[in-house]
Order: structure tokens, then C-alpha cells, then sequence
């Protein structure tokens, strides 16, 4: 077996890198990361992002509620500290789908300032683009579209803890995009992100 | 906003689907479950694959030790509950790139029947295909490998719960492959994974 383990190291040697799979992709992988309150149009622009961006057959997949909460984090509840751990594993799922190439659209409340904060260094550590994008929407704005009916429940005091309602939201500091969703059209919020993206080298050209 | 939310409806209506990835890829998107002995060959084996499909322009991703205990499962420790949990995270992450397209290459160990019962569990429920391959190698011919010097601190007692030492390895009844990598090269192996990826509509063609 000794030739076997001369050709292990070959093979490791020649392992696929990070750049062998962005080329293959005609992209770099990255996370942008959607954040604002509930009913704020965050799963919206995603889906219309995903969807221009398919038009020009570049691959990316989101990251929402539906897939990681009755997923990877359906042990999860929403105490402090499983809210952490649940934008924590999000964090670490888009890294490695970043890594393997793929543009990532994570779209979570994500209230808290320091749990959006590790997920950038996360990627920072990693080399990997971060790209935070704050989905501004005001809060009556929000709670007059209540899409799921949530602020409905939370103001009957069905829902406890509810962003903007009994729990907090942390607005971001320096995002790298504000959409502010009351006054822009989908295809404007779009076209501000494919235009960020080509910017940061994360599409290779429009 | 009436009309925002009538885009809305539009757009979802729109959603990118698997079979809209897996067009633009290519493939469709699977995890390729490698367990075995440690030093049996699974990473090996797992690294030449993916090279071997980097050359046909195919995208996959390998999911190992490396990047998962220090990453999304690194507040898991070595109990058995922690291994179930360990297993069951890495599932559903193979889970989320099998649906995302990508072909997911996940080795580990993974020595209880039940936790790779329930990842293929997983991804049957999400119409997604799960490959177990057996990497079989005779534990005495991994103890002598001893590719990362575990074997000998295991004997030792320096690490306990160690598999085919002081724990079980339970072999599975019903892979879809078995790879003896005390008896085949390298690329022999990496063919009869490609060869069944095709049998399968995993690669579209050769």
C-alpha cells in the first residue's frame, strides 16, 4: 500500500481550491445577508434577486426561515441564547456555501447588532465577502403590511418577544446597502445589489 | 404598497427552482455519503472525486472534520448524543447543497447505522438522492495506515471511544457502493463512484 499513500499525496496536493470552483461558477462565492424587520421585503428582494440572477446563470440559494428552521435549527427555540446559536449556524451554513462558490441570500430578522457582527468575522476569517444589507423599512410600514399577520398576534399578546413590538432591532452600523423598501420598486432594490455585486468583484461582469 | 405587494406575488410565483439550478449546473444535486474506518480512504478518495470532477467542469463540495467540527458543529463534543447531533447537522447541511445542486461530498466516520439511516431519511423526504459508499477496508489495514497517528493513541488509551478500538463500527447493510481500498486504486474507485453518478442522472453525461 505504500504506492497508495504516495498517490493520497499527490491527489491532496492537487485538491480543488476555492478559485478552481469560482472560475468553473463565473463568480466568487459570498453571503449577503438581509436584515430588518419582519414584513420589511426581505424574502422579496431575495427572491427577485435569485431570480435575475438565474436569468444570467449565476447560482445562488437562500437561506430563510422554511429551509433552516425546520432543518439545521429545528432544535432550536427563541431564547437569548438559541437566538444566538440559530444566527450563529446560519453564519457557519453560509460560509461554507461561500466558500464553495455559491452567492448566498440569507434572509433572517437577525436583530441583534453582535450576532450579525460574528457572522462577519466569520467570513472575514475565511476570506469571504460579507455583505450586509439593511432591508429599512419603517416599523408602522412593516407592521401595516404584516404579511404572515405576526404583528397581528404579537399586539394580542399571542406572540411574545417580537421584533419591534417587545424585542429590540438593532439597525446595522455600517451596512454595505440600505434598501429603504418604502420608496424604492423591487427592480430598483435589485438593481442596487447586482450593481454592489459587480463592484466587489462577486459577479465578473453584468 | 399595493402594488409592491402584487410584484410580490409575481415573483414569487417566479421562485427559482431545483430544476432550474440543476439545468444551469448541469448535474443534479446529490450527497455522496462516504463512511468508514478512519484511515480507510475516505477523504482520498473523497479529494481525487472531486478533482476528477472538476475536470468535466462539475461542481462539488466536500464536507469533513476540517471544516465542519471547526466550524458549524465546534460545540459539539464526543458523547453519544453529540455524535447523533454532529451527524444529524452535517445531514441537513448536505441536505441544503444536494438542493442548492451541488454534489456534496461528506466523509466522516460516521460509525452508527441509525444517524446515516436518518440523513438518508432526510434527504429522501426532500426527493433529494443520498449515495452511502462503504469505504471497506479491514480495520487492521487502517491501524496500519494510521494516516494521523490516532490508532497508536488510542492503543495507548490516550483517546477513548475511539471506532474499531473501544467503539462499535456498524457497516451498512444496503450501500449503494462498496469500495475496497485495501484491494482497488485510486482510480478505480473514483470510476465506479462516476459510473454510478451517471447510472443514477447525477452527471447527465460522461
Amino acid at each position: 500500500m505504500t504506492e497508495q499513500i504516495a498517490t493520497n499525496v499527490h491527489w491532496h496536493d492537487g485538491e480543488v481550491s476555492r478559485d478552481d470552483r469560482y472560475r468553473t461558477l463565473g463568480q466568487k462565492g459570498a453571503t449577503l445577508w438581509f436584515t430588518g424587520f419582519s414584513g420589511s421585503g426581505k424574502s422579496t428582494v431575495a427572491v427577485a434577486l435569485e431570480q435575475a440572477l438565474m436569468r444570467r446563470s449565476r447560482l445562488s440559494y437562500r437561506l430563510d426561515g422554511d429551509n433552516i428552521r425546520l432543518g439545521i435549527n429545528k432544535n432550536l427555540g427563541f431564547s437569548a441564547a438559541d437566538r444566538t446559536e440559530n444566527i450563529r449556524r446560519i453564519g457557519e451554513v453560509g460560509k461554507l456555501f461561500a466558500d464553495a462558490g455559491i452567492i448566498v441570500l440569507s434572509s433572517f430578522i437577525s436583530p441583534y447588532r453582535a450576532d450579525r457582527d460574528s457572522v462577519r468575522a466569520l467570513h472575514q476569517e475565511g476570506g469571504l465577502d460579507f455583505i450586509e444589507i439593511y432591508v429599512d423599512c419603517p416599523l408602522d410600514e412593516a407592521e401595516r403590511r404584516d404579511p404572515k399577520g405576526l404583528y397581528k398576534k404579537a399586539r394580542a399578546g399571542q406572540i411574545k418577544n417580537f421584533t419591534g413590538i417587545d424585542d429590540p432591532y438593532e439597525a446595522p452600523n455600517a451596512p454595505e446597502l440600505v434598501l429603504k423598501t418604502a420608496e424604492m420598486t423591487l427592480s430598483q432594490e435589485v438593481d442596487a445589489i447586482i450593481e454592489l455585486m459587480i463592484q466587489r468583484g462577486i459577479l465578473f461582469s453584468a
